[in-house]
């Protein structure tokens, strides 16, 4: 059941640089890694597969010339995790072209001559952990897929790198978590220099990223006036753009106010963490003790600031294969901003509304029109018709 | 940073086909796959990786005529997870040449010339999941690795097809669990016929095991007495060997007996799991009603066997990909087989030990040598001494 020109062993068929010009066929069912790089495939049409290989997981396409893919070309392969179709000549990623490919973890698109990129190419990769796209023609990235964490919520690492972007959604990326901005690699861009880049990129190196701390030479830009390329953490000391140094991590509050220091880490899945207050008093769990409460999603609360409290928080993050720590810098004014408006709320509203009260008793007490009748009523046995005149005096309705 | 005739994405180094003859250096430090196929690196000294590279978790080393691999050789990569030997010149698995890689998962070692493998080659390998060494020399393997689950405790496939292996420990291989002999491959070997090897490969046909099912017509075995290859599974009709018919999961008990049914399963790691008696009763729960109870490692223990106990058990598991149900067939004997002796250890020991009872409150009635002081003592206050006589009686001493 081996195909020609191909080394089986077990599950894995390996026709690797076998001088083929289509995928062989008919192809076991029980194969579990196909292995065709380095032959000429240089199409991969809907029927390359003309069964479903159930138990396929890893196909590697790679060093093919590969020009064209099907958009139905996954269609017989629902349980790939590992796809590679690096080293080829494919121009574009079309519609849904892998949709098909609900349980896919990693897919490796580097070296091609991709310049199109549909938005919908990456819809239903709910498992997609890596995609790499380096070495292409890319110009504009649909980076809003990696935005709220729905399209692709497993993505840890996205590699763009030696590609043709010139202007990136800084806002949106600082907005991204620690853990993927970690693996989101831009450099070897034709990027234009501004100050928010360079806030972005100096961010990184604050925190340690890896896409920033391992590719510092690379990531260079464009200077808008004379159109050289230099080092994007070098334009602090750019004149012409004149941007301010970087200090991450440094949270300003006020007398009485409640502030959120977050815990933004590189680690993914982290399951054990914990603060130390500048005190050197440690917030282990959820909830916390006094002004200090430890949230859900590894941030820490503090509630009803005081000079004291100000000084450089600590977080601790154990995770899977490393632990961290992060610090976070608070300075409290010594003054309240929003001071004067929260005392009104609590103590002014409690005055008038008691102050009300006791008009309105008066009120009650000595105003209401028939209160005489009433306390001659009161002194000997109430006539039947009495009645009647107490009722008017709730539906106020004049009846004497 | 990028090693001449290679291309780099992000944390990927693919110098695949590059006519390298040695690996290049220096390799970045960030590197986590590093692809050195089809080139002709023939020798994997100790020093190609002069400094760690802690991010390496694939190595890919395939169809490079590679002959020799330094016991050192991946010192420097403690954190590799995939290795890719295949499709070399290797003869020979030295003493401890992957022990340092703790956190191996797949080693791919197919299409190579290894004859000899040392049993301390796998050592400390406690990650490994899949090792592939089909279509080499090997005519001894040390199977006792999968013994007790410790060695290797992950394992779950190993591919010895298509080698030199002529006998097989039938015994200890069908002792194995289900999940792991369902990726035990080993066709493809001039196996000698006998009974035993037929009696394994037809249990395997019967729990749909996918080793032999996908692979039939490779279990060939050679015949001891016409030296002819033939199906192992033919083996039934073979007059000359006269191998009877496999019925698996049959279990014979008798009246009163405790037996246990085993849930055999080819699914690792399962966790939902339960069993329908021949009367129709679900076992969900961990000890169960009644006399069927169900055990932690799946199995059900059914006690005090009576004849309508007797008939079809089922056992439903369902897994992380698929769910499976296994048939046990329960056969109950009309007669006890250890029946007087359990009878005597719970009535006749009950019988002993009460009539000892009245025989030792008889004697302290009638036999203790001062009872007659204590009753006169009794009938009036009695004076202090008497006190020393009854600590007496305690501690035996003879004091009158």
């Amino acid at each position: 059941s081996c195909p020609p020109r191909c080394v089986c062993a077990s599950t894995i068929l390996s026709c690797s640089q076998a001088a083929l010009s289509m995928v062989p066929s008919p192809l076991p069912r029980f194969a579990a890694l196909l292995d065709l790089s380095h032959n000429n495939v240089t199409r991969l049409r809907a029927d390359w597969a003309p069964a479903c290989l159930p138990h396929l997981h890893t196909l590697l396409l790679s060093h093919n010339g590969l020009s064209f893919v099907s958009t139905e070309a996954f269609t017989h392969v629902p349980h790939l995790r590992h796809l590679d179709l690096s080293s080829n000549r494919l121009r574009t990623l079309e519609e849904n072209l892998f949709s098909d490919l609900a349980e896919l973890e990693v897919l490796l698109l580097y070296n091609n001559e991709i310049s199109t990129v549909d938005r919908t190419a990456f819809e239903n990769l709910s498992c997609l952990r890596k995609l790499y796209l380096g070495q292409n023609r890319i110009s504009r990235f649909p980076l809003e897929l990696l935005r709220d964490g729905t399209r692709l919520p497993q993505l840890a690492l996205l590699d763009l790198s030696a590609n043709r972007l010139r202007s990136l959604p800084v806002g949106e990326l600082q907005a991204l978590p620690a853990w993927l901005r970690d693996r989101l690699y831009l450099h070897g861009n034709p990027l234009l220099c501004d100050c928010p880049l360079f806030q972005l990129v100096a961010r990184g190196r604050y925190r340690h990223l890896s896409s920033v701390l391992d590719f510092q030479e690379e990531l260079r830009c464009v200077l808008p006036t004379t159109q050289t390329a230099v080092g994007i953490l070098a334009l602090a000391n750019q004149q012409s753009l004149n941007c301010s140094e970087v200090k991450e991590a440094v949270l300003e509050g006020h007398l009485g106010d409640t502030v959120t220091l977050a815990c933004d880490t590189r680690l993914q899945g982290v399951r054990s963490w914990h603060w130390v207050t500048p005190g050197g008093e440690k917030v282990v769990e959820e909830g916390g003790n006094g002004s200090a409460a430890l949230l859900a999603n590894g941030g820490l609360r503090l509630q009803d600031l005081r000079p004291e409290d100000a000084g450089t928080y600590s977080c601790w993050v154990g995770g899977p294969v490393l632990n961290e720590t992060l610090y976070v810098e608070l300075l409290v004014h010594n003054f309240t901003l929003h001071g004067p408006h929260d005392t009104l709320n609590t103590a002014y509203t409690t005055l008038v509304g008691c102050i009300l009260s006791v008009v309105l008793v008066l009120i009650y007490l000595y105003l209401t029109p028939c209160r005489c009748c009433c306390c001659r009523g009161a002194e000997k046995p109430p006539p039947p018709r009495d009645d009647s005149i107490n009722y008017s005096v709730l539906s106020t309705t004049p009846n004497h």
